[in-house]
C-alpha cells in the first residue's frame, strides 16, 4: 500500500469534506465540518483549507483537488462551467489553479445547460457522475442525484446530454418550518414512517398538480381525524419527491433503471418511493461516487 | 335609507374587517386592522371587538354576526363544522352565540368535508359564496376563492358539495423568502411583469409535475441569463398559480365558467392567469361577498 499522494474536497454549500488519498486509491484519513461555502466566504477558504490538513499533517507538497461550490461566482476561485452537452473527460480539463497558494491547488468546473427555455446549473454533481460512471464510452444511464437541490442526469457513452434540477429538499426545509405545517410536524422522530411516505409517493405521483392540495390535507386529516407529526412529516416529503419522480420518471427515454446516487437517510427514501413504483434501479452511495470522482481528477491532472 | 341595525365582521387568522350595517344592507361605518385571530388570541377577542365598536359609537344593544377564524378552535368561541355536502343555508342555522357578553354575538361555522381520502376544511370563505351565489337553487358554480389557502370549491344547488384547498399563497411567501431564490426576487417591486407572469403559468399549467424544476430555473436563468427580481418573482407566482390551475380546472365536470372570488391583486393575477388558459369566468369582489354573506346570515337570524 503506497502512502497518500493527494487530498481530494468536496466544498459544498454548507459542508466540507476532505480525505488523504493515496495513488491507488486508499484513504488515509478523512475530515468533515461545516465550514462550506457559506461559512468559508466570510473566514477565508485558504485558512479552512489549512487548518483541516495542518490536523491530519499533510506534508506541504500535497496537491489538493476540489469539487462543488468552491468553484462558484461567491466561492473561493470561479472554476466556470463546462456547456452540455458535456463530455465527463471535460471535467477534467476544465480544472482551474489556486493561485498564490503554497501547494498546487485545482478546482472543478460545473456544467451549465444554457438552454434559454431549461437554463440549469450544477457544481459538484458533475464529480459524483464521473465517479459513478466514470468515463466508459457505453456507458447509458438515467441519474436521480436527490438532495437539496436534486439532479435527474442523462447520460450517454460519458456525456452529460441533458439535466434537470428540483429544489424538492430545501422546498421540504420551507414547507416543514415555515408555513402552517411546521405545527403539523412539531417534535416528529427522525424514524421513517414507511406507510405515510409510500402513499404519498403514490398519491403525488398519480396527480402531481394536486400537490398544493395534498400539503394542505396534511392539516385537514391532523384537524379532522388526528394523526402523528411523525406520519405528517413523511407525508410531505412523500409528496414532494412524489412530483419529482411524475417529472424526472417521465424525461426517461427508455425504460432502463435509474441510477440512483445518494447516501443516508435521502437514499433510503428515494428508494423506498422508486420501489414503491415498481421502477427497477442501481444504488450509488454518493459519498463513494464523489470520492471516486476526484480520485479519477487526480490521476488525470497529476497522474497519481 | 334606515339606520344602523347590526354589525359585520369578517375575522380571519391575520385580518379583522368590520362594517356597521343597516337592514337594507349599507354600509355605515367600517373599520379594518391586523388584529386577525393569532394577535386577538394574546390580547382578548371581546376587547378587540369592543374597540372597533367605540370607534365607530356603536349602540349597545347592536348584535354582530361573525365569519371566519375567531370560530376556529383556537378562536374565541369554537362555532365547529357544517358536513359536505354542505347546503348554505346550513350554516346560518349553526351560528353559535358567544355566551355572557353584553350584546348578541354569534360565529358562523366552517365547512368539513370529512372524506378519509380528502380531508378538508374552510372556514369564512363559506360566507363570501354565501353573498356571492346567494340560496338560489338553481345556481350551479365552479369556484375559485385565491388567497394563502387558495380553495375551490363545487357547488350545485346552494350546496357545497366538494372542495379543495391549495395552499399556494403560503408557498409562494416560503418559497420567496426562505428558500435560495429569495436572492433572485430581492428587491422585486410591487408592479406586475405581466410577460413572465403568463408564460410560467402556461409552462407549469402543461407541466405541472416540473413546479419543482421550473421554480429552480428562475435561479439558473438568472445566473446564466440575467433577468430582473420583478420577472422572477412573477415566475414564481405563475408557477405555482400555474399549477393550482391544472388541478384546480382539471376537476370540474363541464366547461363552465370559473366563478372567481377575489380582491385586489390576487383577483389581477388569477384573472390574468384563467385568461392565459383561455377559460371564461366570472369575477366577483371577495370583500363584497363576504359582506353579503354576512348581511344574509344577519337577515336569517335577526330578520333584519
Amino acid at each position: 500500500m503506497s502512502g497518500p499522494s493527494y487530498v481530494a474536497v468536496d466544498w459544498g454549500t454548507s459542508s466540507f469534506r476532505l480525505w488523504l488519498m493515496s495513488a491507488g486509491g486508499q484513504v488515509h484519513g478523512e475530515r468533515r465540518s461545516d465550514q462550506g461555502m457559506t461559512a468559508a466566504a466570510r473566514t477565508g477558504f485558504a485558512g479552512v483549507l489549512q487548518s483541516h490538513l495542518d490536523e491530519l499533517g499533510v506534508a506541504a507538497d500535497l496537491p489538493v483537488v476540489i469539487c462543488g461550490m468552491a468553484g462558484a461566482r461567491q466561492g473561493w476561485v470561479e472554476a466556470g462551467y463546462v456547456d452540455t452537452p458535456a463530455h465527463l473527460s471535460d471535467i477534467l480539463k476544465g480544472a482551474v489553479v489556486v493561485a498564490g497558494q503554497p501547494r498546487d491547488i485545482r478546482i472543478l468546473p460545473g456544467i451549465a445547460q444554457r438552454d434559454a427555455a431549461a437554463p440549469d446549473v450544477m457544481r459538484g454533481e458533475e464529480t459524483q457522475l464521473l465517479g459513478a460512471l466514470g468515463l466508459d464510452p457505453a456507458h447509458e444511464a438515467d441519474v436521480c442525484m436527490p438532495g437539496t437541490h436534486s439532479k435527474w442526469v442523462r447520460v450517454r457513452g460519458g456525456t452529460v446530454e441533458r439535466f434537470a434540477t428540483f429544489m424538492t429538499g430545501e422546498l421540504f426545509s420551507a414547507v416543514a418550518r415555515d408555513t402552517i405545517l411546521s405545527h403539523a410536524v412539531a417534535g416528529a422522530e427522525e424514524a421513517v414512517d414507511g406507510d405515510a411516505f409510500r402513499a404519498a409517493v403514490a398519491e403525488a405521483y398519480a396527480a402531481p398538480a394536486h400537490s398544493a392540495n395534498l400539503l394542505f390535507r396534511v392539516r385537514s386529516r391532523q384537524l379532522l381525524f388526528g394523526g402523528s407529526a411523525q406520519a405528517a412529516r413523511e407525508t410531505i416529503s412523500g409528496t414532494l419527491i412524489g412530483v419529482e419522480l411524475a417529472a424526472g420518471l417521465a424525461e426517461r427515454e427508455r425504460a432502463v433503471p435509474v441510477t440512483l446516487i445518494a447516501s443516508g437517510r435521502l437514499q433510503r427514501l428515494y428508494q423506498m418511493a422508486l420501489e414503491r413504483l415498481s421502477i427497477p434501479l442501481d444504488v450509488v452511495d454518493a459519498e463513494e461516487a464523489v470520492r471516486r470522482g476526484l480520485a479519477g481528477a487526480a490521476a488525470a491532472i497529476w497522474n497519481n
